[in-house]
């Protein structure tokens, strides 16, 4: 596998533009961040979250504006401000479940209300009714200039955390 | 910049096990996928969306089931969910639309029903209504069974489209 | 109170123009029906709602379009499509549940696509998933003329029915 | 139309219980208050609206817990919440566009997070996006033990007044 993958490397060099070549060593440094657990998921080093426990309902995730997650036009794809906004919004509802409980998406609903460009997109969860069923949670996503892009609302349904071999 | 890739690399493979390997392949496949234009946008590149227009109100983009979307649970992350509808509502939009218009998403609401596993999800997205300035739109995505995982709606705003240069 | 309420009316009839003698009949026969059991509820008895099981899976409910219901411009108030949908929809799970289960909406999400105007409104609802924890479904609201004027999603989680005594 | 009222009236009473005479009462006085023009709309008198402006991006409406309103299990009928939601939401939008624009809903999704009970609701509604074409609001319901009972977005869209005459 190795041999074929430097293979492609090199046909892929040859025409390679900046860009192309910077999506390349961005999505390898993905991997890398999974595989040195830097990152939970291979999404999470696409991403690359990072992440912050503002406190007990609130929680934060930041990730920089790449050519990776952009549509053609250049503007962040509202399918990764989703992404992102269920990232934390489930990550306020994990935050004050005890071990053997986790919390999965039911519903989300996001309103866009700018285009998503800039260096960083920010978002701040928290959460909005605290049940012992059913959590509800709010997300907002932020430019680096301030300006609101995204805000959702969503619904984690809580179960028993499954087993771990 | 070719060089830092290659010795990257050469870290890399010394501790990788075969997922992460795959896993490696599969997003220089992406950056290669965007490279010759076989997917418009990386995310495109990194999901390997292929699509077709079923009919003129009715649009289908599949994904095969990778490691790339997946969150630590193997199951598809809710923001993929979300990302693939958001695409292929806005297709059934951009479809309809003349030359000089293009549609952004103002709102998406999404039901999670079921677990994404399985070999690939398929997401079919239809009109519920095409407005003259807002067009709502309605898709669900089916695993591989046959198994409806999520439904959405979401609505799109008619604009002006930005000329190219 | 039966005094009080007949010199109310007598004051209301000196300047009650048409409209409001009819809303006046209107609103005392929807306390009738709510006495008389051909409406489970003031709501239903306001509305007028006749309800029909078109299929195991999919309700009906149709109501009359009254000054009752109207908004300041003559157009049906969003929270009054609201409720039709809310009603259908919550039928359409009540429908299938079992004698000692109840179901509660979670969440609703309504796309308002046409105004509300002419002789009567049409909800048909039917079910997406039918879970064991949380059902989810979808309705649509039709005018007389067949034009679609909103489409909702909703999500209901099945309770234990409260006991009556 | 008023001889046939008052028979409808004397059947009624005949019949009729404590709840039954009160509800009646409270439906003639809807109709008094949109007669005398306490309130804009006739289901503004049945839901007994009282309005308030909390700042310029902020909108307040509280109604009382009442028979009306309530669904057979004794709990507000979440169709009345949206009501109330709608109504405070849009309230928020049309209260900062000059008197030629007006606003109608495109969309919006509640969250109901605790049952309806006790004796008023408050309905608190604010601005989240203030756009030329689209506005964004939240609002949420509160019982009067200051409970949450439902959270809301909603999507305005702002149109040219129609013309009265």
């Amino acid at each position: 596998m190795e041999d074929r993958i430097l293979q492609k490397l090199q046909t892929f060099f040859v025409e390679a533009n900046e860009e192309e070549k910077q999506a390349l060593e961005r999505v390898i440094d993905a991997v890398i961040r999974k595989q040195t657990k830097q990152n939970g998921s291979y999404i999470g080093g696409i991403l690359q979250t990072s992440r912050k426990v503002l406190d007990d309902l609130t929680y934060e995730i930041t990730i920089p504006n790449t050519e990776l997650i952009q549509n053609p036009l250049k503007i962040v794809h509202g399918g990764i401000t989703a992404t992102l906004l269920d990232s934390a919004m489930g990550s306020v509802v994990h935050n004050v479940l005890p071990h053997d409980k986790a919390a999965v998406t039911t519903e989300m609903k996001i309103n866009y209300v700018a285009p998503g460009i800039g260096k960083e997109f920010r978002c701040v969860a928290q959460m909005i009714h605290r049940g012992s069923k059913i959590c509800v949670t709010e997300g907002r996503v932020f430019r680096d200039d301030g300006t609101l892009i995204a805000h959702a609302t969503g619904s984690f349904f809580i179960i028993d955390r499954p087993n771990k071999k």
